[in-house]
């Protein structure tokens, strides 16, 4: 079985936020190298800095060039910046968002060349991690430009998920006043079908029941507070059930969560960002998980943020860090026995069939 | 002592919805005849259809013509619409909508002529309510043209308050395609003072302070996503400060709900509808209340809707509905304190100084 035991990538994030802390003491519990091969992509002296200031002295790195070289049964680091990196936590400066996104870089190349099968990333700043190879609202959107060919455009979905509670997101890092032009029919139906694909494949769920959110507050109220709803998301949960997506909707967020409706659902689609996050972190708290579907590599993260406010003070959990390890280790799993279910029985006759 | 019980008025909302159940559900209890003088603006007619189904043969009504003659000790009723009401458990009807809205004008006149104290409202349908005399997208707004003079416009606040926990909006009820333009310097900081100085006087908190949360994701995350922050609700934050409100933020909703940051505060100021009253209903369950504040009368109503999905099935809570009442108690009497501690010690030397 240890044969096989799955390669992880963790990218450092933004080297002044939390991102080592929670890292470092994610790794404290040495027998998680038991568990899967893990690479951090990062800076060994960051992490001998957070080490220092955590009083962590027992986590220990195998430094490699590269993680095709990473060994079993340690955490091996690369290093992916200088040895001249300034570690100043709490504060945004330039270099630790050019650390973060040469983490980022490194990994992605990784997944693709197959040197790692699941990436873990730690929170960036986004704001200073914005340069020329970087113009993206977040780490979504960087990674579905990453994995993008001409030919195939790779298009994400952000999951949170935390046990059952699956909320995912048809529109995600955008000012909220682009927000209601972009909820069209078809962006509402294409969401709606790659929930469903990755509620059944990286979830194992055979039939997802899916709730849609409403755009308007109360629904719309038949028209009085918005037509979205009717003219809009309903056509579009109408279409998903045509195609046999069991899809329902638009229900009000407010009521939909402080009924407890949610839980009659394999996952909840929010319309935009804060209507998806609020609900789900007062729910989950520090359980939950960012999961990216739609990519062809497994990617997930903690729910929280860089953390400036308390970085290096010993006061950030590793809890949503050590959920966002095993959810990608639980996804990668499920897609490998969904694929090998779903496979199909007959031998290719011709290279082109696949 | 109970020569001074509050004047409580209750009205029916729509009779084809969970608003008698809950009346009755409520008044079971006969005990709070004696906190205070409780008058239904409905129907006795409807109130017997509800009794009987609902099983409650034990809560009678002594009928009056008016509230001022409301008698002591008993629980009384005003018919506000004809004995030819139908009642059709769960469906939206114009006589159901016409029924809701004559209960509101009859006890808002009594509100005027001083006949009741408080009002305590049953929920109503938005749509069948909407006649030549009833344009407005919910409670609030109508009760606000109530209390409008021209030379004084009432400005109502809705707060959702459960224990400690109050949330006001900034905008309620409006499409969302509409808020981003309606949230103005002037309007949020019109809405901070409004908070602070209902916390203050209607809920008996010193010194309140004041959460403001960001219109845009991640607030704004420095620009990426948004300008409002930094252009709008920061500078309102600002001129909040500088008159002495401890008003903070802008503070991004989900990390705010999420990290429980919340109960550092006597009252959060939401953008919009949902990004306020999703956290809210999804923490406070059945508990909530909405409180209409800036209005020159105390009204507050359970925070849940019509409930036609469970109507005449005796499934509904009446909890927030006795927290809407204890509430209204509540605050009648945080107001009186505060108006006697606080009125001038001085005889008026003048009728114009008042």
């Amino acid at each position: 079985m240890n044969d096989n035991k799955i390669r992880v990538g963790i990218t450092h994030g933004d080297t002044n936020g939390i991102g080592y802390e929670v890292i470092l003491k994610l790794l404290e519990d040495t027998r998680l190298s038991d568990l899967c091969t893990i690479t951090v992509y990062g800076s060994a002296k960051a992490a001998a800095f957070y080490r220092k200031a955590m009083e962590l002295p027992q986590v220990q790195f195998n430094k490699v060039e590269s993680a095709s070289q990473a060994r079993d049964g340690v955490f091996n680091i690369v290093n992916v910046v200088g040895e001249d990196l300034k570690i100043e936590p709490g504060v945004a400066t330039e270099a630790a968002g050019a650390a973060a996104l040469a983490a980022l870089d490194a990994a992605c190349a990784d997944l693709k060349n197959g040197a790692i099968d699941v990436l873990l990333t730690a929170p960036i700043n986004k704001h200073s991690i914005q340069s020329s190879s970087f113009s993206f609202p977040g780490h979504t959107e960087y990674l579905e430009a990453s994995f993008s060919t001409p030919d195939e455009p790779a298009k994400a979905l952000m999951i949170l998920c935390a046990d059952k509670l699956r909320v995912a997101l048809v529109t995600a890092h955008m000012p909220l006043a682009k927000v209601p032009a972009a909820i069209t029919k078809e962006l509402v139906l294409e969401r709606i079908e790659q929930f469903d694909s990755s509620l059944r494949r990286d979830f194992g769920v055979h039939s997802p029941r899916i709730a849609v959110l409403s755009l308007n507050p109360h629904a719309g109220e038949s028209g009085l507070l918005g037509s979205e709803e009717s003219e809009v998301i309903a056509p579009a949960i109408a279409e998903a059930r045509a195609k046999k997506i069991l899809a329902f909707g638009p229900y009000p967020s407010d009521g939909f969560f402080g009924s407890g409706q949610f839980a009659a659902f394999d996952g909840v689609l929010a319309m935009y960002h804060d209507q998806g996050l609020t609900p789900f972190k007062t729910i989950a708290m520090d359980a939950g998980v960012n999961f990216t579907a739609g990519l062809p590599y497994v990617r997930t993260s903690p729910d929280h943020g860089t953390g400036y406010d308390i970085a290096a003070k010993g006061q950030a959990s590793p809890d949503s860090m050590r959920s966002a390890l095993y959810a990608a280790l639980d996804i990668y799993r499920a897609r490998q026995n969904h694929d090998e279910a779903h496979k199909s029985p007959l031998k290719p006759q011709q290279s082109s069939n696949r």
